[in-house]
């Protein structure tokens, strides 16, 4: 049994790597790559690192065909082009994991609020299941359209799930610096992508007013049982791959280090992707690179009466390509960890 | 007039910056470059970017020969070295600008807490002067013994000066996410400074026990008159100059960001070395690269009633031989900016 | 069946990526992690990268334990140190790749002229074979003994063996010019690896006089059938993973660039893990990361009448551990490729 | 007195770059700062590193305007764009440095061949300098119209004029391969600078194809007295600033390291930008990084009778700006280094 795959947006950064990933996989059959810019051009051409490699040319999208050859549809592309290819996908069977935000929030009000778009497929939403297979297995389990989390969301949210769950913070206290590699931008050009202006550079950008703000809020409020309110603060690191979230919060009543970090082993002890990291070990995104792992240390500090959490993943595969494999393998009934398994490249 | 300038501990990256940064200054004569590992050695040989600029020859401590020869006497170590070398250099009349740690500390218990070694000379600590010029400078200007602030430090107490000046934030409620280039741990070999361990990396570390953590109190609560206790987590970025500070507190009244822009504008509006950018701009750590600017960017989240300080140095300038430089001008009688002018490079 | 495999110098660069490889070999049993620096310390503790995935302790090395665990040892170690473990290691029956440049060069004098150390071990010389499998296939698979090639020359001898072959270039005319990432000069501290003095930076070295001169030497002229001299410069790129080499050499006689190619292409044309570009594209280092490919690429500048090559490898990989794995499959009479295939990581 | 200088094309990285270093000029007056995207923008916005140093606004080009303003005009764009503006320039009496191709070539025809488009203004070809003060500064002296050198020529005809000068080498066995930063391809937005694409990657590019190539060739013909063709294979580095070549040519007779050494010493004496090292250093290009230098080492090889010769200049600065600068100080009969002294940033 192979499972027929279609990736819409092929050729971005989070498109490729959802190819590398499943050239791994074997219950995988990629029948489609559907680009705007690169249609009737051999994939390798476009990455090239694939010669050999991937023998497939890129097609325009012809919505009719691309669902009549596919069982799974993966779309790679910014907010606002999965709805329409997902109400077609739904209506006739199919599954489709959105990479991007069209789905991930409940409320389509605030999605047209922070993306500055109509929601023209509300109708979805209540079909749409949150794709952080962590925290909600089950769900995804039985879901035929997945919205697969944002890339900072998903190191956020994996860092705070054990502390919100034993009540052990304040939910109005949650501080989120997290610092990201140029990748998560894609591959499309800008100033703010150019070699030299980020190379040997570091800035904080779009401060209190990223996207991910209220996707993070949405799913903290879940899992604090009330609504919650959070600084983020996004950070462009001079490296390629790599997330690195610092959370700061205040502790609702005195633990010891050694007491959280045992809820949090224990809170994931089944998880494969999630490694806790071991006392007085934190995380380096470096560690993460090329895997779906989430890493994650703590440290409380008693001088404040805070903890931190520092989280770290690879923004192309757990924040991304990887996490939206996982969440194939969960709705198509297969290992989860099928083609994401294996330590990564170090150094 | 010339003053004759020793420099202890030349051959490291704050002591070759001095170097640099002397080389351009019309009022000053190098007479010695004092270094443990390359005695004897031409100082191009050890920083061959200086080649054809500087011909002079590293030489051992020989501390009287050092104090004969010298009017003052900048030492660029790591703490603990420069206790023994102030006492002689002040009891000749001379003066000592110290970048390590010796003399930031009032309290010469809570240096041996967080140092854990002896403070051999606590009958200097009430002669030294904390050398951040912009909010010290009269005290500097009488000084003969500075002590030069901490990179990590400098980037902090500039960015939160006006706020608590003003009693706008909640002095409780202050944490600060820094994060440093590799040139801030020095020449000196370390798995953490090796390249392939670096490059493609990024970490937090010392986590809640970083040693600037009580001088950045200590100056803090001057600012604020009242005790202040901080969370303080460094991290390393894969690039080699710059530090670039994002600063959270919970605003204690409701202001408007424009607001607080003009304090900020007006608290630094006769300082040549602090730029308060304009709203919407956000400092980068490369617009500060080779220049002894502090640049602020001021950002409030209304959502959350935080307010949110960003700032940038380069940790080699203004975070170490630039200030001592500016604090030499300073208790030298010199134009503050003499050899620290000009525009960085970019990019 | 499972092949027993006990690594010596296992925590350095090449060391960690023989355990990255092997953790995905179906055939291979890991029982021995030996290593002088880190012994009685979970392997996971040197590299937390591999948390979770590798659960054994490092060793001192104690040859007799180490040599009845091992049916096949690998020696990640500088020079000089796999001479006598080899010894000890045919007595006994067991098979050893020798991943430094001990019997490498099959003149014990031209060792010791340019490694500066006697070979101690002269009779083993005859035994030993070159593993280069793409030129040298046949011996490796009755070997008992691989010296696993240096990094630089494998990426110069692909590149020039269909050149030599067919005679289509004057061998007198060589000119090598190659250009490696950091990881190639290992984990040990020196500061020629400090981060701020690779970082934005490029430099030649050891001009003339690079250890790997006569390796590539000794090889071309196996292919040329006569002596062989070439010039070779290595220089230091600002990255981690990656060598690519620029060769120039004469013509001997004229040839269209696409008859070069295909030349090229028919020569490789069974080999996985050599990949010949199509004409106009030419190699980068990045394509090749974390991979067993050397990718080569050919241009004709009949101006000059010369033809340039260019051959980008991933130094760790091809150019030192995937290779050595490699050559393990063959001794092993396991399909070559088993562990080394997949395409690798890009961006 | 003070020159009034107009730059066109001043928001590119060498207009910029123009901007930093006459910005320290003691006799130099901005008065317009000419640019086709950025009109009516405080080029402060464009370049916020040189907010508080530059009030200046970005202008669209009026040609009548800018001429009547300026007595020296930097063209700082792609070939082509400067033929019209010279043309009315030296009809004006004013002096004009073209930093393009337009004017570099003797031969118009050679400039159309490689160049591909027209050259309307053949008329001036005699009247232009090629602006390698080292070795053309009488003619420069006289000029009105200069064109200033590309970068990878200045860093070749620097490294080979003494060799050359002396007829010490084989001119048909010139073979260059060069390295460069990223900055020499400008800011403008391509795949070929995107941060994913350049870090941790390295290639070789335009091979036997690059348009320096002529220019190269021209000005080596001159020096060596005969025509004179080479090889020259262009590399792109991932960092921001610098290049080095490396250059291989066979000596014409036998001569001693310490001999080629003191020849170039000797050629270069009067010389403050070209520092000839040291026997046994050869340079690095962040040596150089923010200065005008250009650094040359010399290595013999006596195997190969083969002289290596390794050259390194910041490309903005000597390859580029810095140049320019001194140009336009050797046309206004003002000091050389004026504005362009002092050592650089390191590391």
């Amino acid at each position: 049994m192979s499972i027929k795959v279609g990736i819409v947006g092929a050729t971005g950064y989070t498109g490729a790597e959802l190819v590398r990933i499943l050239s791994r996989h074997p219950e995988v059959e990629l029948v489609s790559l559907i680009t705007q810019n690169y249609a009737d051009i051999p994939f390798w051409e476009v990455y090239p690192h694939l010669y050999k490699y991937n023998q497939m040319i890129c097609e325009k999208l012809e919505l009719t065909a691309l669902l009549d050859a596919s069982d799974v549809i993966f779309v790679a592309l910014p907010h606002g082009h999965a709805m329409p290819i997902a109400l077609d996908a739904l209506r006739q069977g199919k599954k489709l994991i959105d990479l991007g935000a069209d789905f991930r929030l409940n409320d389509y009000s605030v999605y047209e609020q922070w993306y500055k778009v109509e929601h023209t497929t509300r109708e979805l939403l209540s079909k749409a299941v949150y794709g952080l297979p962590e925290l909600n297995r089950k769900e995804i389990k039985g879901a035929r359209l997945v919205a697969n989390p944002g890339c900072y969301p998903t190191s956020v949210l994996l860092a705070l799930a054990p502390l919100l769950n034993r009540k052990l913070i304040d939910p109005g206290s949650i501080i989120i610096d997290s610092k990201s590699g140029v990748s998560g931008a894609g591959r499309g050009l800008s100033l703010g992508t150019h070699f030299c202006e980020v190379n040997e550079n570091f800035k904080a950008y779009n401060v209190g007013v990223h996207r991910h703000t209220p996707e993070i809020e949405q799913e903290l409020s879940k899992l604090a049982g009330e609504t919650v309110t959070v600084s983020f603060t996004p950070h462009l690191l001079p490296l390629t791959r790599g997330i690195l979230s610092t959370i700061y919060a205040k502790l609702s009543k005195p633990v010891e280090q050694g007491e959280v970090l045992e809820y949090y082993q224990e809170y994931y002890l089944e998880e494969k992707f999630v490694r806790v990291l071991p006392g007085g070990l934190l995380p380096q995104t470096k560690w993460t690179a090329g895997t779906n792992h989430c890493d994650l240390g703590v440290a409380l500090d008693s001088r404040t009466g805070r903890v931190i959490v520092v989280s770290a993943i690879d923004n192309m595969v757990k924040g991304a390509s990887g996490q939206a494999v996982q969440n194939m393998n969960l709705i198509c009934g297969l290992p989860e960890d099928t083609a994401l398994n294996g330590p990564g490249l170090y150094p």
